[in-house]
């Protein structure tokens, strides 16, 4: 696997378009259109926060039917807490692409990120659709991932080529978020574009394991944002063989996944703003993988032991009393080992001497920095 | 109710005692004794921390009997995660006042905050136990609020006096912690002295009442203490009349303590270092009281909020995004209102429309300060 510019471009048969429509202050790009010639198994895994946006609603809709050619993103708006106008303005986005591309109404996913709880101005996306639909090209995919960018400070892409019964099959994947940056305004988006040819029930399960082991093993501050998405499209133009869920090109194609959404999992970590470390978090001896997570995400959501972490200063009593606190089965004399802090990557290994599950979860350190980026942020 | 100096040897029947053992590294007072002249009823509630530190055990353990005499606290270690060493410091330090003060030992309760992980050093402990014994007096209740101490910038008191069957009944309390301070290090310890008399199964309704709707309603970061203990001896020497759970004079108390309980989890959140603004966060309109509180603590252990709140910057999509995450069950329109953000007091209303039930959760804003403090702090 290796980063490539262009990641969404590179599967047979995508192309995106990206344009600045107003929607940021500072003009920049903020509208994006992923495309597939041909019609795409389509899946997604949305943030499970009780006032999903729009948008993320209009998905599950548009998703029941396992299938979609596009989606368009837009960044500086979340179009959130925005009501039945802001439903409208998602749904009215979708059928206006649709139009324009030719497609039917569901065919077209929406996602959007950006301030919360301030309408969406639809007639700038309005506008904008029809330039953007016109400008669909092979070599915009890493002008999508800058247009999907809010305060990240580099665009997130990365690619990765398999050989699925004799067919080069290609992934392609931006992300967006978040980081210590500004979670609320920044939503972890995750686009994936794949050539291969999947069942829609294959390619589900792979998404949801590869999430599972990636954007769902980092916490940034516990903050869970309304608009978090991840979707996936997979034309099929690769041609190669059919999949069953137990052989081993499933198994190639899953693993080749979970390594793109782990890749950009990380990116996503390195380059929270205001971070100065990047932390692995690894328990073991847990009773089972679930509690090992949840110790884990206990220690990354801990501002005091961030804090100390930033201050390199080795306070270990600070992960006892977070996992005495999680809930997680543990021995009391658990086991903790902890890097040198002066170095920018930590990794903390804590056994909690139970049983057999383990889970590695990453984070960043809590700094002022990130707290006066949030609190100017508006 | 007002603020008293020297609010624990108030109610008839109470001494105090406290001295610099050499704990604290500045030399402070850093133990204490709070000491019933005649038999108490006695309860206390504590942490649900997994790995409740040494003294929280022996407290569980010499409670049982639902009677105390004497509370010895130290401040500086927490005497947590020292394993069978720091258990048998605890249950020692318990041993060795009984028998300085003529008890048995399970008439002793042991208390301990400060850092988490290291021995407390019982030589000290015993060394300093003699003079503190023979020190006992009617005037040192402010020394004792002193000694609790750790990165506090004062000493919490209170006391309160009400009228019982014709008695007059007198409540003292001092507290400690915890604030944005750092705790781990501060944790939340509260020690209640009255000379009221009241069974054993009427303090304790009193007092899961008065900390569920007190100390139980402040969050600082989230962040649980091994070592939290909130202690209360109750005497009997103000000699009213026997109260069952549903007359006027329990209530009368009851609501007494509740009083005093939440202006000491206030006194909490008024001194949390770092902090710049003293924040309540008042819920109503959910499924029921405990949804309320759920999604209060939501909004109160939101980083992103608090940062916001820092900043003097009005970003209320940061509340949505928390009590969407919260599982609280809310309208997708509930309404929000903010006082100015300006003031040290701010005030946050959230309407979740859904039905009556309601909360008010206490907490501070997320600072440079605390970030500074507590990447400094070991």
């Amino acid at each position: 696997m290796s980063k490539y510019k262009n990641a969404l471009c590179r599967p047979k048969g995508f192309k995106c378009a990206a344009l600045a429509c107003g929607l940021k202050k500072n003009k920049g790009l903020d509208l994006a259109l992923i495309y597939s010639e041909v019609p795409a198994a389509a899946c997604g895994m949305f943030t499970r926060n009780r006032f999903a946006a729009s948008p993320v609603k209009i998905c599950q809709e548009h998703l029941k039917r396992g299938q979609a050619q596009a989606i368009v993103v837009n960044s500086g708006n979340a179009n959130c807490y925005t009501g039945k106008m802001g439903l409208r303005v998602a749904r009215e986005t979708a059928q206006l692409a649709a139009k324009l591309l030719g497609l039917k109404a569901h065919s077209v996913l929406v996602a959007s990120t950006g301030i919360i709880g301030r309408q969406l101005d639809f007639t700038k996306i309005k506008k904008a659709l029809p330039v953007l639909a016109g400008s669909l090209d092979k070599n915009n995919g890493a002008k999508a991932a800058r247009a999907i960018m809010t305060t990240d400070t580099k665009p997130k892409e990365l690619a990765a080529k398999i050989n699925i019964s004799g067919k080069p099959v290609t992934i392609g994947a931006i992300a967006k978020g978040a980081g210590m940056i500004a979670p609320d305004m920044a939503t972890m988006l995750c686009f994936i574009t794949t050539d291969v040819l999947i069942a829609y029930s294959g390619l589900k399960a792979a998404l949801k394991e590869a999430v599972d082991t990636s954007f769902n093993l980092l916490s940034i501050d516990g903050c869970m944002s309304t608009n978090d998405s991840v979707i996936i499209l997979a034309n099929g133009l690769a041609g190669n063989r059919p999949m069953s869920l137990n052989d081993d090109n499933f198994m190639k194609f899953k693993t080749a996944l979970k390594k793109i959404c782990l890749g950009l999992a990380k990116m996503i970590v390195s380059d929270a703003e205001g971070a100065s470390k990047f932390m692995t978090i690894k328990v073991s001896g847990a009773r089972n993988n679930a509690e090992a997570k949840k110790a884990g995400l206990a220690v990354a959501n801990s501002n005091l032991f961030k804090a100390a972490v930033y201050g390199e200063n080795r306070n270990l009593g600070r992960i006892i009393a977070a996992i005495g606190a999680s809930g997680a089965k543990a021995k009391e004399d658990i086991a903790i080992a902890c890097g040198s802090l002066k170095k920018k990557d930590v990794t903390v290994k804590v056994d909690l001497k139970i049983g057999s599950g383990e889970a590695a979860v990453y984070t960043s350190d809590l700094t002022p920095e990130y707290i006066r980026i949030n609190a100017g942020y508006n």
